[in-house]
Parts: C-alpha cells; sequence; structure tokens
C-alpha cells in the first residue's frame, strides 16, 4: 500500500486526510479497561467462561472425550456429531481470557460490594488455567494415532468417519480445534493443544484434496469452518499447504459434491453467487474464509464476490438488529426483503459469523462500511444472545414476541434458557467476549483506525514505530469520545476515526499538549468523514487530543418498503442501539394492539436503575383496545377494523434491545405501527 | 330436536323460518353432474386417481407391504414411519371413486378430442377395481396374525411396536386404514378390508387403556388420526368399545404421556385448552375426533371446547384462503395474529383437516359459519395444493413468493413438484375430492341444508320421506344459483340455502310450477338470513323453483390490524375465491414493489382462454422502480425510500388463488401494497 506524501510540518495545522482504503491489518489488540464492552466481558470472565466446564460435564461433552480417549465406559451423550466444539469454543474463550490483564477483569470487582464478596470465584486466573490444561490433556487423549479426533464417530455413532460430510461436522470440529489451538498457544504459549490440531489438520490434508492429489477424498464439509482455522494455521505456521487446503476447500463448493444442496452451500461456486442463501452460519463461515483467502492470494474475483455478497446481504437479508437468517426451518436465509419480526431466526451464531466475515472485509477493502455493521450486530443482535447476568441465552433473537406467545421449550424458544441441546451459541458467545479487543482497530502502518469505541488502549504503528492512544468514552450511552495521544512517532501519522453509518452530525476538536506549537482547541470544522472515516492527518505530540462528539439524538427509522414485514411500522434507534419495547414497562396489556406517535417528540431518559442501567428512549402512543371480534379477522377494504377500536394514549417506554428477556417474561416488540395504522 | 310448527297450508305462500340450529346428519350425498367441482373431480378420477399405483411403486410404499407380507426381498425404502397412510389415503379415494357413477366422471370426455383419444386410460373404472383389489389383498397378506400392521417396524425400523408413539405413527396409520376399509366396503359391499382394520383395530383396543383395563398401554399415539376413524367403525359396526377406545385416546392428551409436548398435543388437555397450537394437522385431526365424539357422547364440555378452540382457530389463526400452520418448523400453529405470507405454511392436509373438523362442527351445531370457512378452504387453501392438470401438487401454500425465490428443491418448495418424499398431501387430497360431495350439503330430517353450491341432484328427509331437488349454478364464477324442486312429500319442509359469510347482498325468488295454487315469481324481499341460513318453509310442489342470487361484486379486504404481516395491504376476493397477482401476467418486472390503487374501480374479467378459464379481477396499480440501494435498508424516517421510488402505471391482473402455479415460475403475491405505504 502506497502512504499519501505529507507536506506539512511535524507541529504544522491539523489535516484531514483523504487517504484511499487500503487493506488493514490488525495492530496489536487493545486494551479495554472500562464501559459498555469492558462490564459485559468482565461478567463474561466472571460468571459465564466460569460455567462452561461444569455445563459440559452434565451435557455428556467431557463425558464422550473421555470415551474416545478410552477413559471412561458407556455410551455417546447428546444428539449431535459436532459436540466437541462446544468444548472447544470454550476453550478458546477460556485461552483469549488467559491472555488478559487479569487486573483488567476485575477491576470493578469490590470486595466491599456483598455481590462481589460472594463471588465463588475470586481468583479465577488460576484455577481457569488448570480447567483448561485439564481438558486440553483430554482432547489429546482423544485423539486418534493418526490424527483424527471427532467423538461422535470414534464411538460408533454414525457410519464412520468422512461417510456423512453433509451433516457429519468432522471438519467444523478439526475447525474450532484449531481456532481453540492457536488462541491457546498465543495465550499461554503452549503447544499440547497446537500439536493436536496440527496432527488433525495433517490429516485432513491427507485424507482431503484434488483428484490426483494423492488423497482420496475430493469433497468438503458442509458445515464450514476448517477454513478460516486453516488460513490463520498458515498465517501463524508458515506452512503454505494450509492456505492450498482452505483454498481447495473454498473452491470445491457449488460443484456437486453435496448433491447442490443450498443448505450446504453447494448450489452455486462462491465466485458466481449472486446473494447469500442456505444456511446462514454455513454461508458465513466460509465467506469469512473466502475473505481470509482473497486477502492472502489478492484474488480480485474473491474479493468481489466478497464484496457482492455482502452487500446482497446487507441490502435485503439484514434485520434492524444486523441479525440474519429469516428461517427456523434449516436455519437459512430467506428471499430478499424477507425478514419476518416473530419468526425472525437470527441466531446468535449467525451474528458472530456475520462479524467473523465483515471484519475480514474490513481489513480487506479498509471501508468503514464493514465496521458500521459489526457495530450494529454487536450491539444489538449479537448481545441479545446473552442474559445482563451472563448465565441466560438465546439461542434465535426475534424482533417480535406476541402477547399469546406459547413457549414450546426448545432451544429456538423466545425465552431464555440455561443451556441448549444443541449449544453452538454460548461458548461462541464467550469466545467472541473474550476476543473482542480483536475487532477493534487496526493499522495500516500509517497510523490507527479505531473501528469501534470503547475505553482503553488502542495501538497502531506508523513506518515501523509503535504509537498508541487512550481513548475515553461512554459509548454507546454518550457520543462523546476523547483520544489523546500516549505514545508517537516523530513523523506524522494519520489517526482514523469511524464516523458510524447511524450518525447525522459530529463535531471534531484538537487540543495540542504543547502550547508552544499547537492551537489550543480547534474544532476541525471541515471534517468530512472520508467513506465513513474520519481521517486526521498530522505530527502528534505526548498528550495531544482529539475530542469526537457524535451526535446522538433518539430517532425513529423506517425500511425498505420491500421489507413487508414492517410496512406502515417505524423502529427506536439511539446511536448504535436499536430499541424495543417490553411488556414489563408497559402493564395492563400487551403490545400486539400498541401504535407509536411519530410527529411526538422522543424524550431519552438515563435510567441507572434499570437493567443494570441503561438509556431509555420514552415515545407517545397509544394501546388500541380491539371490539370482540366476530369469528373472521378480514373485512372488507373501507371498514377497518381498526377505526373501531378503542384507543387509550401510552407512554411508549423503549429499553434497549440486547437488554430484553430479562425480566419476567411477555411481549416485546422493535418495530411499532404507526397510528395511521 | 323440535320441528317449529307451521300453521301455513300445504300451498300458501313461502315462508322464511326462524329455525333454531340444530344438530344435522349428512343425507344421502348429492351426485355432482356439472360444474366447477364436476370438472375438478373428473380430473382427479382420469389423472390424479390413477397416477397412484405407480407413484406408489416406484415410491417403495408398496415394496414395503410386499417385504411385510414375505413377498419381496430387500430394506424398507423410504425415510418414514407413516408411508403406509399413503396407500391407504389413496385406496380411499380410489374406493369413494369406485362408489360415483362412472357415467357422472367421464361426462367430459370427448372422443374426438385427441386430448381425450390419447388418454390412456379410456376406462379407469374397472382398472381401478382390479388395481384396488390387488393392493387390498396385499394389505391382508402384509398383516400380521395378531393385527398388527405397520411396515416400518415390521421390517426391523425403530425400536419395536408401540416404542416411539411420538413419532412412530403407528395408530394414525391404523386410522387411515380403517377409513380406507370403510369407504372400500361402501364402495363395494366387500369386506376385505374390513376384516383387516378390524383385526388391527382390536389389536389396538387390547393394547391401549387406561389403567385396570388390563391393556398394557396407557398412552397415546402423538398424531391422532385413529380417533376419528374408530368413532366412524363405530357408526359402522354398532361396537361400542370402538368410540369408549376414541374417547379415552382424546381425553389422555394434555397428561404427560408424551413429556407434554406442544407438537404432540399435549401441552393441555383439550377440555382446558384455550387456543389451536402445535402441529396443524394433528390438532385439527384431535378436534375433529372430539367433535366427533360430542356429537356422540352430547357432553357439553367437549362441544364447548371444540366451539372455542375453531373461533380461536378464525379469528387469530387462519390466513385468508383458510390455509392454517404459520411454521415450516414443526408444522405448527403460531400466535396468535401471527400469520406470515411467504412463510405461511398452511399445509395443504391441514387445510384438509379443516375442512374435517368444520364439517362436523356443522353437523354438531348447525351454524353456517363453518361451513363459510369449508367454502373458503376449499376454493383456495386446499385446491391449490393440486396443479390444474392434476399432476402437480403443493404441500406448502404460501401467499406470497418473492421476486428473488430461490427453489431448494424440497418438499417445502412454492414450485410444483410430481410427488414428495413425504407424500401426505397428494393422496389427501385425492381422497378428499373424490368424497367431496359428502361435505355439500345435511338434512335436518325437515328439510334439506344446502351448504356449498355445485350443479347436480341433492337429497334429504322430512317426517321420514324422501326429498329431492336439483340444483344448477356456475358458481363460483356467477352468484346464480338455482334449485328446483325434484321430490317432494305433501307435509311441508324448509329448503336452507347458505348465505355465504362474503356476501352483502343476496335476492331470492320463487317461482311455482303449479299455477293453481302458485305465485308465478315471488321476489322473497323479507329474506333475512338465520345465522348464515335462508330458511324458505313451505309446502312444496315439484317443479317449484327457487332463484337464489349471491351478489358478486369484486371486492378489496383488509385484515385486523394486528395481523402485521399485512399492514397497509388489502387483497382482492370475488365471492368465495381469493386472487393474487402471478408475475406471469405482469412481464418487465417483479412482483416485490407493486402497489394498488385501493379507490380505482375494480374490472372483472371471464377468461375462458386462461388457465383451463377463470374469471379474473383487474385493478389499477403502479410498479415501483427502487433505486440503487446503499447498503442499509433503513433509513431514517421521514425519508422514506418509497418517495424517491419512479412509479409506472401497472395493470393488475389477479386471477384466482387456486390457480396459481400452473404456468412459469414467477412471484405471486395475494396482498398488496396499497399506494400510500
Amino acid at each position: 500500500m502506497s502512504r499519501p506524501s505529507s507536506a506539512t510540518s511535524a507541529t504544522g495545522p491539523v489535516r484531514l486526510s483523504a487517504q484511499a482504503n487500503a487493506a488493514l491489518r490488525p495492530g496489536i489488540a487493545p486494551t479495554v479497561t472500562a464501559g459498555f464492552w469492558h462490564e459485559r466481558r468482565t461478567t463474561n470472565a466472571r460468571v459465564g467462561i466460569p460455567q462452561g466446564p461444569k455445563l459440559l460435564e452434565s451435557a455428556g461433552n467431557l463425558h464422550n472425550l473421555r470415551l474416545a480417549a478410552g477413559q471412561a465406559d458407556g455410551e455417546f451423550i447428546g444428539d449431535f456429531p459436532f459436540q466437541d466444539t462446544d468444548v472447544y469454543k470454550w476453550l478458546e474463550a477460556a485461552s483469549w481470557q488467559l491472555a488478559q490483564n487479569p487486573a483488567d477483569v476485575d477491576v470493578d470487582a469490590d470486595p466491599t460490594d456483598p455481590a462481589d464478596a460472594a463471588d465463588p470465584t475470586p481468583d479465577p486466573e488460576s484455577e481457569l488455567a488448570d480447567q483448561v490444561a485439564q481438558i486440553v490433556a483430554l482432547i489429546a487423549a482423544a485423539q486418534e494415532p493418526d490424527g483424527y479426533l471427532n467423538t461422535w464417530f470414534q464411538t460408533g455413532k454414525g457410519q464412520g468417519r468422512f461417510t456423512d460430510l453433509s451433516w457429519g461436522h468432522e471438519l467444523y470440529c478439526a475447525g474450532h480445534l484449531i481456532q481453540a489451538a492457536l488462541a491457546h498457544h498465543r495465550a499461554t504459549g503452549r503447544t499440547e493443544l497446537l500439536d493436536v490440531a496440527r496432527r488433525f489438520a495433517d490429516h485432513v490434508d491427507a485424507m482431503f484434496g484434488p483428484p490426483g492429489s494423492g488423497s482420496p477424498l475430493d469433497t468438503f464439509d458442509a458445515h464450514p469452518e476448517v477454513e478460516t482455522a486453516l488460513v490463520e494455521l498458515y498465517r501463524e505456521t508458515g506452512e503454505r499447504r494450509y492456505l492450498d487446503l482452505a483454498g481447495y476447500f473454498v473452491d470445491r463448493h457449488g460443484h456437486g459434491a453435496h448433491g447442490g444442496a443450498t443448505y450446504c452451500q453447494d448450489r452455486v461456486p462462491l465466485r458466481e453467487a449472486e446473494t447469500v442463501e442456505g444456511h446462514a452460519v454455513r454461508q458465513l463461515y466460509l465467506l469469512a474464509a473466502a475473505a481470509d483467502l482473497a486477502a492472502e492470494t489478492g484474488e480480485p474475483a474473491l474479493e468481489q464476490a466478497c464484496i457482492r455478497l455482502w452487500h446482497a446481504m446487507t441490502t435485503t437479508k439484514t434485520h434492524l438488529t444486523g441479525g440474519v437468517g429469516a428461517h427456523h426451518e434449516q436455519e437459512d436465509f430467506g428471499a430478499p426483503f424477507e425478514l419476518p419480526n416473530e419468526r425472525a431466526y437470527c441466531e446468535t451464531c449467525a451474528a458472530i459469523a456475520s462479524v467473523q466475515f465483515s471484519w475480514r472485509m474490513a481489513l480487506l477493502t479498509g471501508q468503514a462500511r464493514y465496521s458500521d455493521l459489526i457495530e450494529r450486530t454487536l450491539f444489538n443482535g449479537f448481545l441479545a444472545g446473552v442474559s445482563l447476568d451472563g448465565e441466560g441465552w438465546l439461542y434465535v433473537n426475534p424482533l417480535q414476541v406476541r402477547d399469546g406467545y406459547v413457549d414450546a421449550g426448545s432451544d429456538q424458544s423466545s425465552r431464555r434458557t440455561a443451556w441448549f441441546r444443541c449449544a453452538c451459541c454460548p461458548p461462541n458467545v464467550m469466545r467472541l467476549l473474550a476476543s473482542l479487543e480483536h475487532y477493534l482497530s487496526s493499522t495500516d502502518g500509517q497510523g490507527l483506525q479505531i473501528h469501534q469505541y470503547a475505553t482503553g488502549r488502542f495501538q497502531g504503528e506508523a513506518d515501523g514505530l509503535p504509537l498508541s492512544v487512550t481513548v475515553d468514552t461512554s459509548y454507546p450511552w454518550n457520543g462523546r469520545v476523547t483520544v489523546t495521544v500516549h505514545e508517537t512517532p516523530d513523523t506524522p501519522w494519520t489517526l482514523s476515526l469511524r464516523i458510524p453509518q447511524w450518525c447525522e452530525q459530529f463535531t471534531a476538536t484538537y487540543s495540542g499538549a504543547n502550547p508552544q506549537t499547537n492551537t489550543p482547541l480547534t474544532e476541525l470544522t471541515d471534517a468530512r468523514p472520508d467513506n465513513g472515516w474520519l481521517r486526521i492527518e498530522r505530527s502528534w505530540t505526548v498528550g495531544d487530543e482529539i475530542v469526537l462528539d457524535l451526535a446522538m439524538p433518539a430517532r425513529l427509522v423506517a425500511a425498505d418498503p420491500r421489507v413487508d414485514a414492517v410496512r406502515g411500522c417505524v423502529a427506536i434507534e439511539r446511536g448504535p442501539l436499536v430499541y424495543c419495547l417490553e411488556q414489563a414497562d408497559h402493564p395492563g396489556g400487551g403490545l400486539d394492539a400498541v401504535t407509536i406517535d411519530p410527529a411526538a417528540p422522543l424524550t431519552v431518559e438515563e435510567r441507572p436503575d434499570l437493567l443494570g442501567g441503561v438509556t431509555t428512549v420514552v415515545a407517545s402512543g397509544h394501546r388500541r383496545t380491539p371490539p370482540p371480534t366476530d369469528w373472521w379477522p378480514y373485512q372488507a377494504q373501507g371498514t377497518p377494523a381498526a377505526a373501531s377500536y378503542r384507543s387509550t394514549p401510552l407512554d411508549l417506554i423503549a429499553i434497549p434491545y440486547f437488554a430484553w428477556a430479562n425480566r419476567e417474561t411477555g411481549s416485546m416488540r422493535v418495530w411499532l405501527p404507526t397510528e395511521q395504522h
């Protein structure tokens, strides 16, 4: 990549650069020390991750590994061939956690607070390290001499190794094993799990490949995951064959190895695809791998396919929350603009997969829009997947729960549960929260790009030299972000701040630390974001401060009219947060017949007492009281039943969507009919 | 039931009676000789039913019976334990067909028409009788000595008899066997299949019952079907234990025998249920049995539950087409007012089950509304399940197919297929069409109630004496129905004509055949329907004529505002028909962005050239052309994307919904956004 020339002196005026988008790379991950995400990560560290081993024990996952290792008797417990991945994902989460600074994790703990004093895991790190070591040893013991590892098939379930790649998930499991091993290696410096993973990867490499390669199986696992893992294994080890194997698997899609099944991502080759389709997680893990490969190989056709498919997803198949996957059946994408509310599938894992794909696209292209979607997905469609206390989960994330909703008690319930029969989502949430810092910033070698705002230390590089800033913010509750230069080389570099897609107005001010050479306070009046980035290029002095103020009024949004499900409705948003109504805040009736007055003002209220501290938005509306219905609810047009409704005014108290389903059960809705409907 | 006293002379003026609703019973079934349903039944007789044996052979169903009979080697073919029912349902259809007058069936055949001359089954009846006899013999051979019969379990699939009643479907299969046997017995007078069915029923009776009954199994099959069959077997044989067994099974629901699963109709006892829920077909077959039992036992609590649940279904969980079942996943009912369009499940079998339940309710209560729903379901949600040529099927019946729809090729596709992996629907359609006459009229012993209008001869009874009328009509294309008395006792009786729920205006005229005693033409100006029935009580003379004219303008309908899926939309209806747009009639673009002008007139056009002859409704609207979208389809309210659409006028050519998916594939929609949305 080329660096724009800088003609300014090192201490000259602030410049806003028009730097072309270019490939970015993750810098050294920032350290998040306080604020919104820190709170969630602390809960994850203190409640979420510690409960893993017990849950994996009770669900049978560890038993299954012991069976495969010859350390236990009995039968495989559970219904699925991919249950090992629950262990691997937890192990990845625990490993990222071990890599955190323990002081950061417990920064909120207050020994004088009874809740904290009662914490049964006052020293989670050392116990966690023990648990990780034990499970790593168990996994190593379960591995076959030739490197194969999958307890379902090892314990006699199914028809034998690699006989059912549409549903067997063996390479999907290998992928999660490799990712766990890389995290474990990076966190601890140890190689036990990495050795296991490489043995399995080598076995896969020996077994799979095109005709003439000497490998007996010319096909792929219909649940992608091993592909991104292999690219990362290549990056870690430098062994090109892992990258080639990942490329082979991606290329093999769409040529009928799985009968052309859409569910298996086999209907059309990825480079020819026009839209995202099939099982949402499978599609997005595949695309994440394609983006990885495009970054490594520079192949334009693959990059263009990734851009095209991301665009098709966001323009036509993404819910307001960033959630994806319209169908419960087959957990797949629907048709364009088919975005139901109550039956939105929006699997938590699909939100995670979307973040993974978008992050790779952000690095590949340098475009801010990918991080816009990441922000929306993280704060809404993803975060709703875990309860505020860290112990309750949602597999699916609907945008509406009706008054008459009956919980049938399945994994796909709209009520939180402590674990799932198919428990893919909870450890996936744990690993993303534990590794979240990796998605917050990047460097292009000429500065620092801050993609997501969180209080902490962000690091980058300019001309090979390290630089760092501290960020202080109450985001997403408040739009002020203060960036202070903490370490800087003498040469100029560019600080890039993402101006979120939702933000219609912002100011940025510069305050120089050196009164001799810098204007003390300068409003950057010509601050026009370049493709979503506010780029500030200059020579920096330690202590220089940029204050970014993102105006964050509550707002109403409407959908493209082709989104049939929300015709005549608006939704409330503020900053990056999507809001919803919950029945708990609206006693005396349900939410099925509530309307909003879109012309009335919206009131923002800080509510430290509510849901662990949230900012609510209060709107004006009505609750309609339907008359007793005759037996048929469809009437001649011109005599709408709505006109005959009694209607009583109602304050609509909207809470952030991520905080729903944390109180008594009841109805919920994101999209609100306007009063004329 | 009590009969209202009649003070008029036998030849006095026409009276409209205010007869109370009362239990009805099916009269001798009418003979349908021409018109809409006759055409469909002829296609069913000439194309649908004859293809059955070949399809059952190629799908493995007959092979499985041969396996169980020891007449073949190999393994069970197919994926489901209920595959025998495909055979039983076909056998039931074929038996009803054998009971028809062959002359009626072939009335449309024209030997000079090449299409008819090329018909490979010029004499379907005798060949059909042979096929039926062969398959009956095969079934008899497959039965175990103790009466058990289910080829899945007999050939070693599953874990053994009656070990998996949540999914095993053994009594469901028994139910269809019994129904086929009763039809076969009634059609042919033969007893071979009835003997098989009774042996199985006796085995079931020996195996299932409450504690203390001596039967080892105190549970039920989670897919109801045997219950209605047992009631009918009781009616045929007079053996009370069959009725008691049906009652036992119905009562056993909701007490945890299936873990309380909603899918299994086990969450709540039926008499306590407040709404329909779970698997739609299971729910409705159970309710049909409950209505049967209420009719036989007169138990008020059971009748009230049936009334309550039917009302809950129609007011909150029925699509405009009469289709039911909102979810693909689990094929179940959704929450109240959860009535999606593109993901409407509306399984063809559920429409059939709804007709069966409603018909029993019509007989039980005498209320016309049940036949209103039957009419709507038959003409729309049911009939769309089979193609106009009788060879293509839909398992699910959506109300919308989007421009970007991709056919994943499953049973649940929105494109017609020749058969299904799970082929429950096609033979179910065949048996309902072949027995449709049973749902058209009833007698209360004091006259005749005509529930559905079709050209043919309708029969009833008054004071124990037979009566009959002929009906001539082009319904549903035209609202004129001419009823002529063909046979009448001397005493007065009541002719009851259902005034459809959709009909806002009608006239009825009386024309006496005997000029000496009757007014030649009388408009029945005081004709006010009583609970949906126009009741004309008088002494009748052969040749007396009633002409009912149901005004049938095209109309727009809107839904209860709580049906979120169709907010801001209207649908086109005419008479009992729901209309839809198909892409084939609107070249140059798709239907995703089409709107209708609800204030513009609707034009009715007879189109003998189109889709075998239909009446279309032409409306005025626009096709909007969305501008190229940025990547995010949700915008701040007040800047709706819709306003920036280019919009071109478009004639909207609506066809009857039942006729959709009979041309080139493309998009379809029933509900049309109005222009302000």
